[in-house]
């Protein structure tokens, strides 16, 4: 079975790294390729993040499908 | 390895089901025992859910700790 991309946005805030450790990080390997992306360290893929429906941080891109979890920063902070 | 507990607090929602089927199922078998809650009809397992922190469904909670995922409805208007 080929895996879906999981893409997990966040910028290093203690909301984002909760995040990250418990749900990236529970996802299943076997179906997920997962991959963090630290929105503050990588400006160059906010655009990208924003193109794929990313309001604000921690955010999961499942499969093509944006959720966002809890609450740490919005996209237009990290812009600024 | 024993398996942590995700339990999944929904509403039937539109935004609950997406958030189902893709975060909640996503999450690793082997590390996780998850149950799902549709507290429209467990209502009385609302306070449960207001017990562990959840604020909004669909919310996940994974070992313990609170993830609101997106926005489908507040806990107050479940309750309401």
């Amino acid at each position: 079975m080929s895996q879906d991309k999981a893409v997990f946005y966040h910028a290093g805030c203690p909301v984002c790294v909760a995040a990250e450790q418990q749900v990236a990080q529970s996802l299943d390997p076997t179906r997920f390729e997962v991959e963090i992306v630290h929105l503050g360290n990588a400006r160059q893929r906010i655009s990208e993040a924003e193109a794929a429906g990313v309001k604000s941080v921690p955010a999961l891109v499942l499969a093509g499908q944006t959720f966002h979890i809890n609450f740490g920063a919005s996209l237009a902070d990290l812009k600024g």
